[in-house]
């Protein structure tokens, strides 16, 4: 079946996605594709759908390893999880030190931290590459986000380079760092993308229940912020979901579908690893309880039951939509600046030289949060590569400060309107608490000091004291005592 | 040095929180108590500090064994971690079928389901003991929350009861479910503990920035709010602390202490958990972030001093401290029933018969968040446990609706004067979601269809739906499809 040898790369898992990636990667020059899937029927239907593809189909895992040239290099496209070990484990007993095996799905980057370890006593490269852009991006060109050694990418990089998206003239695709720095790179872009879908929820939300907009209106106001800095994929889809009339009933599409939204797992995986490197991430985590939250539909109705009458909508005037964009802006900046924090702790806490440059350039394309927005980002880290949050970049300080009074308006028309906004008012908690001079965080640890004696640095001198509360309450200084 | 199977119960480790519980379980008529330190020394200093404790003093592991009556029931009061298997494992080598091997240390409680699993072939009971209330709580009377087998709690309850805090003529312990339960359940008490220190914190923050009042003002509300439905150890704590003077400069102490909140990660575990259960649990994820934040100061400095001017506090008129303590109660509320949500999903994923009831109940005293509120809780859920959130409940429905306007009041003055309200606004945003007719997760639910072909429901008939998004835009029905 195989003709040995022939292949640069190959694929083994070949649903949509698996199947979109092969043929992306034989539609480049240079690149001949070997195939193989467990279940041999689905590898002759690709073959045969796409003769043009010049596919080697391997009818079993020795014919494709035999048919790949060295340095062998395989992607591993299947659902994450213990199917992928087998897999794994299949190829690792054919392949020879140098050969390269991919892991292309959804792993949880401990997962692929875990595998690197397992592989490398054998000279075999273990990658984790985080692929971003659903269906379609794997097809024509998604955002690619590779870890593993630096020796794999010398093999590997053209490669993916030959089918990434590409942004400005460079392909979406750098190595992040070793190990599961590609999967923990694309976690974080889908947390990222929770937030700012969230948050394009709330702006529509509020368009419409205090704007008095119907869905065609706002898709107008949608595409017309496309044109400017908020363009973005998921504004463009947005304009295009909402313009969407559902044929069997003639109402909006937005209006017939029930308001509970799924989630795959990765967000949460953002959200605990967040929590793990101790950074603050209100705005995915907000945007992970706002999808949990729709999707209890029996708390909900005894709410509604059990809740006065609602809240009547606040007056909305001429600029209502303009001070909805800025706050959507603001609060999208408070995401991202959360996200590239998680990036940089994720980064000293697994030893990954990571460049969030190349990060922001490399989500330009291909993926579901490409925007115009990624291009200020990669700026921001180009020119000083140690601010401590975006927040502090100049452009970005410089917008957020001018949509802040904007900000503050929608989030104060929210509260008084019953329009839940919980990303929106996150974010602005989250600036606030950063701009502050002083914050309760004193009394919290005053409080931790009475009931737990946990201790208290000074404002006014250095070193750790604790006062005794329940004795005459003066205090004392146990800076070099063992409490 | 030990008498042969003379206590009742003893106590491994005698730093200050297992010292105080071995004091404690000594003054109640009917115990005898072993202690035993892997230091000596600390053991005869306890001795002979506590000679009315009648203490039997072991020299060694096998003495302290020797000294337990049977069944040998031994509370482990180490510092979590490994040291606590070690002990664990002393103990196990010697105890017999039937002996009681308690963990009463901060144990995650995944920790204390593997020990179980691990000590159960045996005979030996291993028993995780969640234990609140601190150092005062261990020596006069903390809320005890055990976990293990119900043969165990025969043994151990009265043991237990013997020292808890009593509420209402109550002891404050019960059996909360087998194995883990115990240490689960001491992980959500800290995470409402968590959520109400930061709730507490901006209702401090708010009656100071817009309310204009000095610290010792704020306390006599405080000192006022203690007397009402707010009545709680937190409340009347931090009416003690915002009293306290600092004896070096004069000032009020809130002011000295460096607003850097540090945490112990109870907080961290019970979001991370409440994530795995799919809970919304927005008022302890914020006040955990809350705190990451302020012990940020490189980013804190960087957008002081990158922001602009930081907005004017708004007026606050005569009734601004009620509205406050409305939305301080309502966002309470709020909290509590997220906690209790997380209590009953882990109670679900892990087969414990946890009756919530009685979990209110023994938070009533001795531990960190008693209050009076507490009472309303268990009301609410011995009314009727299959509420599916507290907020149903007719009496804290109908406080909320109470206060549901001063509570948006606030919200949108802390938004407009730059007040970081991240727990009042995720509150509100909370009960603002489950009160609403319609989310915008329909929206979010037709971007997931779009970009990833991941399907939605629809309001109007069952079934799963997907949209041509790429095609011709015509509504397919994928029902039975394994798409």
């Amino acid at each position: 079946m195989s003709t040995n040898e022939t292949a640069n790369i190959g694929v083994v898992g070949l649903a949509v996605m698996g199947s979109n990636l092969a043929r992306n990667l034989a539609s480049r020059e240079g690149n001949t594709v070997a195939v193989y899937n467990r279940t041999h029927a689905r590898t002759e239907e690709l073959v045969a759908a796409h003769p043009e593809a010049g596919f080697v189909a391997a009818g079993t895992i020795d014919d494709f390893v035999a048919s790949l040239a060295r340095p062998r290099t395989a992607i591993i496209m299947v659902k994450a999880g213990a199917g992928t070990d087998a897999v794994i484990d299949q190829l690792a007993e054919r392949f020879e030190p140098g050969d390269i095996i991919v892991d292309g799905g959804n792993a949880n980057f401990q997962d692929t931290i875990a595998r690197e370890k397992r592989i490398a006593p054998t000279g075999v490269h273990f990658v984790g590459v985080g692929i971003s852009g659903g269906e379609e991006g794997a097809l024509n060109g998604p955002s690619i986000m590779p870890g593993g050694s630096a020796e794999s990418y010398e093999t590997l990089g053209p490669i993916l380079a030959s089918i990434a998206a590409v942004a400005k003239g460079e392909p979406c695709v750098t190595h992040v760092g070793t190990d599961g720095a590609g999967h923990f790179i694309k976690m974080i872009h889908n947390g990222i993308e929770y937030a700012d879908m969230q948050l394009i929820g709330e702006a529509y939300d509020l368009l419409r229940t205090v704007g008095g907009l119907e869905p065609h209106a706002i898709a107008d106001v949608f595409a017309e912020w496309n044109k400017g800095s908020l363009e973005s994929y998921l504004i463009e889809i947005t304009a295009e979901i909402l313009r969407q009339v559902d044929s069997a009933t003639g109402k909006p599409f937005v209006d017939i579908v029930l308001d509970q939204a799924g989630s795959k797992g990765t967000g949460v995986w953002t959200v605990q690893n967040a929590l793990d490197l101790g950074v603050p991430v209100g705005g995915i985590a907000e945007a992970v309880f706002a999808r949990a939250v729709s999707a209890k539909p029996a708390q909900r109705a005894a709410v509604r039951r059990s809740a006065a009458s609602r809240p009547q909508p606040q007056k909305a005037d001429a600029g209502f939509a303009d001070d909805v964009a800025k706050a959507l802006y603001a609060s999208k900046v408070v995401a991202y600046a959360q996200g590239f924090d998680a990036v940089l702790a994720g980064a000293e806490k697994y030893g990954w030289d990571i460049h969030k440059d190349r990060i922001a350039k490399i989500w330009r394309g291909g993926c579901i949060i490409r925007a115009r927005f990624l291009d200020r980002i990669a700026e921001a880290y180009t020119d000083n590569p140690d601010i401590t949050t975006l927040l502090e970049a100049p452009y970005f300080a410089q917008a957020v400060t001018q949509g802040e009074d904007a900000w503050r308006r929608i989030v104060a028309t929210a509260a008084l309107s019953g329009v839940p906004v919980p990303g929106f008012s996150s974010a602005l908690s989250y600036y606030d608490s950063l701009a502050a001079e002083r914050l309760p965080a004193a009394l919290v640890q005053g409080q931790r000091d009475f009931f737990g004696a946990h201790t208290y640095r000074r404002t006014d001198r250095e070193g750790t004291f604790h006062t005794l509360w329940s004795g005459d309450r003066t205090e004392v200084d146990v800076t070099h005592s063992t409490h």
